[in-house]
């Protein structure tokens, strides 16, 4: 996508394009770039920014034309200029700014004319405005579920059937819009070109419904509106069956219990005490700006730079540790959660959070002392709202140390004296909650060259509405998590994209396996021996593991060599294997969730290829993810340039305790490095010492003492060195 | 095993067995029982007891025999009586005290007759003594390997050998004496009936010599004695080889650098800050004593007690969760460590660090404000030593709080108004140093009902000399980890013993997979339905993980439902796959080892039978393991007491980050309840507040407030709630 960089043209028309071309459009502005005080190629868009590139959209439509921005975000350079441009940086040879450019999706307000957009705004041009095609539709936000919401629940053909169900009198219903999902069934269902949501109907508790936060999802209703959200207009209602198969019946609400969460509708523990992180002199890590929102983050040797935008939430950038380069790029590329249940109109529940709406748009506001503790810097940004205007996204990153047991130890038998020293990590953690679900996302650091993606899944099932007679009884489709609420089978799938640059850009991915020696009189006479093999993967394509052989996966720099053994320097992944996704391969949730299949896809890097589910999820048609240019089948072994995208997931079959919230099921990914360095890289870092880690012992002191037999303890402190 | 309780038999005299019989020889004393004050049936043997055990059996010899005792430890009672007993005792009751009985095991010193015996305390009688068969030889401990270093040094035969190394002037030898582990081959090797240790030589840092801490891992030398720990005597040296084959070429010392981990020998970071955990009401846990050593635990509705003995270091007993009960025993019942490099000496390293030595005889004293950080309360016990005396073993457990982020969190997106309750851990934390190697134990519990065992792998690889020159060639067997240092392929396997009471006696192992639908028009016309499946055990045997299926393990009391679904109660096991022992089915590691091949055994319990890796694991030759006794094939169907062996294991590929000490390695395995409860059981846990956890923003006040672009942040604090 080439400016058009000739100044002296005119304004040309807006070209309506089919829905099968992209056509480029450019508008010079003659207004001068701005100079931006703090200008850098990665940073977040800058509330002006978000302004001004909605700006340049706007010009190239007549005036007074409503449009509705869906997506605002900075366009990141391409990866031959940016890096060698953060190279330079590093070296600090000052190098030139990268021209500042945004993304931006918008449509024609009320209407499914989508387009996207890229404009420089260093230039004031437009360099790209094309509709999108079909089967590409643009996310939603949480202003959309809102409005939505308020729509749908005043529609008289809604209320009526609502009337139908014989809710007790001052029952108030509450409503989850959905994003619709595909399934490609024609004849009223099958919406190429136009984007409808699916909305879920719910009761507070009748019995208290005045209350905001009652959990609706102990009361779900069978009536599922489809409504497009750009007319607000109703497209049908889908009844949902609520027995064992897939009849319909008529569905009259009976009496049943409330399941709350709200901590007013139990009685609390009473004997929980404090814990509290202190760090009496600060925290370890500091923060600089690198622009107006992006921030450089240093700890123990650690330094990398940190984004944030709507879709993707945290980013990493250029990721050292001791300048020595490892991971150009690090985010979250997409989660897709297909439901299992077969049925109209459950099959086409299949969420893709950062796809359909955006894990910046969803991201927590984080307070201080609750989801976060000890000594805590966060990140806010801004992002882009429907009109264009930037609005404040404040603590959605939180920042913090936190001490995770012991890193290693030794203690030599003959001295006794044993050497300790503590695992303490750097943790960035962003919560988002799409709906029903939250999911706690965080990198975590520690001083050993580890980091860790760790994702917590938490918060509410997604409920289905259930005959009261059949709680007692096993359903195919899920387990019953309370009298009438069914909570159905899912799976979640996570892709991790790593872009990396160990020891330098030129990576190979590889993987190793320890394979048994066949018995030999001479070589194994005994049976026991083992090898380890080493495939380089030269094509890319979908990887799994196989615990059977220890395959393990690694990142390998072949240029950059071991100082001491001389294998080339790499990093391994441990990821967990997983499930893969249960639909059919020739099912819409098999072809759109292109991550749900493989523990690991490997591409050759191309610019804009972020998104391992496409660019576009709602209602997707698959085709444009990760598999598919996989499938391309490239060498990898000429100017390497891998993008290994990690994936892992969990199959959720529920239990009574998920409901009604869930306590976490974590996933952890590692990336640990394997002759990176030449030693345990964590020999520097300072032994635990009780003067530094101020410990209290609780046994009293006559039983340290060993005067008294039996004595019991109940939280008598004796104190430590800090008062 | 049954007492004569003929209390007027004359002294019988001691029976020598032959190798394949054991025969009862009750010696019934004329004292009274003692009765003591605090006596509990799983009370740990108190020092009286030791001393009185011990007592016991040498009145079975001749006055003036001189007895090794190698065990002595709680001889636990026998489940139909101690089950029943404890739910006596939970409600109130007060049960008459049951016998307390020791198991010992001893040789007559300097020989290696070894005899295993039950003797009972309370009526001060021999129930059972009887001569060891062969294959069957007791543990070390930490005297012998002492005992042993300092003899073989001064072996004028072994100093010939080193002195053919031309080691530098005033270099001083370490060695580290080895379980020998078994071959089957005679000829000189074939110990049926002797135990015999292997002895691994090594250097201090030669320009270091006078540091008793220098890591002589570093400088591992080609030098094997032979000996018999017995009488001291050599039995013969074994030569390494040191390049790549089996071929022993002599080995000239040349210099090479040291590798050290002490910090003397580091610069140390200086920039790590502290971060402590406090708890300024005291911890949330009680300790009370059950009997002089052992402890009851009761925490956020947790009770459970806490045993401690030479061989398995703690054991929880009678887990209750808000007094129902969940599990009769939880233990690490061993582990096995065997490696890969096929040549002799090496084929014959496979350790069995609880069988061997034992984890209570290898655990650390842990130092406040070290290992455990926090609030912390110790407990300590008491072992038997090689004299029949008792010998403190302070703070061998540590048990104290931990805040592990979150447990759950929903917010309401119309209201925003978040709920999080925050996951607060309890933990039990005992270390293990075998030798080179060190374990990091711990039970961990949360108030969601979840106990995680949890496994961290560190210390020092098993280090092997390699020529100088082939420090940058890959080696067949190894990953060079420092010139002239081979770190040699092995696994690492645990099993973790679970005998369960869910919802009380009279369980069931089940597993359920998720399965896919097939297409159907009427039923699965998408392509996206999925079911699950359950498969009940209902015969002793092995089992193994299948992630491509979900396949995932339950224990389940089928006559315990669920208040509200009416589905078994039950709790699930998540424990990673790995890959299982690669020496073949033929090979003596694997038919020792016989926990290393599958994920899960499933047995039909039987008193007594609590190690997976057999009684005796010392020079074993296999048989009487958890898979032999699986192997019985029992039905579990009726009377119902299945025992499930919880395997996972690590297969080692050192990198060079693993040495000269490794950072951790982590397994974990999760308990967790599956429709045990009618909802989540954390609901009650209060929220997180600020007001409770004094968290700290780091950012300033004028960032928060917006009123500072791009201003760096340095540790500088805002005071939270806690001065």
């Amino acid at each position: 996508m080439v400016a058009n960089q000739d100044a002296k043209a005119a304004q040309a028309p807006v070209i309506e394009t089919d829905n099968t071309a992209a056509v480029k459009a450019a508008i010079v502005s003659s207004e001068a770039p701005k100079t931006a005080s703090l200008t850098h190629p990665l940073g977040p868009l800058t509330g002006e920014e978000i302004i001004k590139g909605a700006d340049l959209v706007r010009s190239v439509w007549p005036e007074g034309t409503k449009l509705q921005f869906k997506v605002n975000t900075l366009h990141e350079p391409e990866k031959k200029l940016l890096a060698p441009w953060l190279v330079a940086e590093r070296a600090g040879e000052k190098p030139a700014p990268l021209d500042r450019k945004a993304f931006i999706v918008y449509t024609l307000r009320g209407t499914h004319n989508v387009h996207e957009a890229v404009v420089n705004l260093t230039t004031q041009t437009v360099e790209f405005n094309a509709k999108l095609g079909p089967f590409e539709h643009p996310n939603s936000d949480m202003a959309e579920l809102e409005e939505v919401e308020k729509a749908v629940l005043e529609i008289p053909e809604v209320k009526a059937e609502i009337e139908k169900l014989g809710l007790p009198e001052g029952a108030v219903v509450v409503m989850d819009p959905w994003i619709y999902g595909a399934d490609g069934i024609k004849e009223g269902n099958f919406f190429d070109d136009k984007r409808v949501m699916q909305c879920n109907l719910y009761l507070r508790d009748p019995n208290n419904s005045s209350e905001e936060d009652s959990c609706h999802y102990s009361f779900p209703l069978p009536v599922s509106p489809v409504i497009d959200p750009a007319t607000l207009e109703l497209v049908r209602i889908d009844i949902m069956p609520t027995g064992h198969d897939e009849t319909i019946k008529p569905f009259k609400y009976q009496d049943r219990p409330a399941n709350e969460y709200i901590p007013e509708a139990h009685t609390m523990r009473t004997d929980l005490k404090p814990l509290q992180v202190v760090q009496p002199e600060g925290a370890s890590f500091t923060v600089e700006p690198f622009s107006e929102l992006g921030r450089t983050l240093k700890w123990q040797k650690w330094d990398f730079k940190v984004g944030f935008n709507q879709r993707e939430g945290m980013v990493l950038y250029d990721v050292h540790y001791d300048n020595r380069p490892l991971f150009y790029r690090l985010s979250l590329s997409d989660m897709a959660i297909p439901y299992g249940d077969p049925r109209n109109p459950f099959h086409r529940k299949c969420a893709f959070d950062l796809g359909d709406v955006g894990a910046g748009l969803t991201a927590n506001n984080l307070e201080l002392g609750c989801d976060c503790l000890g000594s805590i810097y966060y990140i806010s940004s801004v992002l882009g709202n429907a009109e264009g205007k930037p609005v404040d996204a404040p603590n959605v990153v939180c920042i913090h140390e936190q001490d995770s047991g012991i890193l290693w130890k030794h203690t030599n038998y003959r001295t006794n004296r044993a050497v300790v020293v503590r695992n303490r990590e750097l943790v960035l953690q962003s919560i988002l909650t799409v709906s029903n679900y939250e999911y706690i996302l965080a990198f975590i650091f520690n001083q050993a060259g580890d980091i860790t993606y760790e994702v917590r899944a938490t918060g509410i099932l997604s409920t289905q509405p259930l005959d009261l007679d059949l709680t007692e009884v096993p359903h195919p489709f899920g387990t019953v998590v309370h009298p009438g609420v069914l909570g159905g089978f899912h799976q979640h799938f996570f892709s991790l994209r790593v872009d990396p640059m160990i020891g330098g850009h030129g990576n190979q991915i590889a993987y190793e396996e320890a394979e048994a020696m066949p018995r030999d009189p001479k070589l194994n006479p005994n049976g026991h021996g083992y090898i380890v093999k080493k495939t380089v993967i030269d094509t890319t394509g979908g990887y799994d593991l196989d615990p059977s052989k220890n395959r393990t996966f690694k990142i390998l720099n072949p240029a950059v060599r071991n100082t001491v053994n001389k294998l080339p320097v790499g990093y391994k992944v441990h990821v967990p294997p997983f499930q893969p996704i249960l639909a059919d391969k020739d099912s819409y949730h098999y072809k759109r969730a292109e991550f749900a299949d493989r523990s690991f896809y490997v591409t050759k890097y191309v610019d804009g290829e972020l998104f391992a589910g496409g660019k576009y999820t709602n209602q997707s048609h698959g085709g444009k993810g990760v598999r598919s240019w996989a499938e391309r089948k490239e060498d990898l072994t000429k100017e390497a340039d891998p993008v290994l995208w990690v994936n892992f997931g969990i199959n959720h079959v529920p239990r009574i305790e998920d409901f009604p919230v869930m306590p976490m099921e974590m996933l952890k990914v590692m990336l640990r490095p394997v002759n990176f360095f030449d030693k345990n890289p964590a020999l520097d870092v300072p032994s635990s010492k009780q003067s530094f880690n101020c410990s209290t012992a609780l046994n009293t002191a006559d039983e340290l003492a060993k005067k008294v037999d039996g004595l019991a303890v109940t939280g008598g402190e004796m104190k430590g060195c800090c008062a």
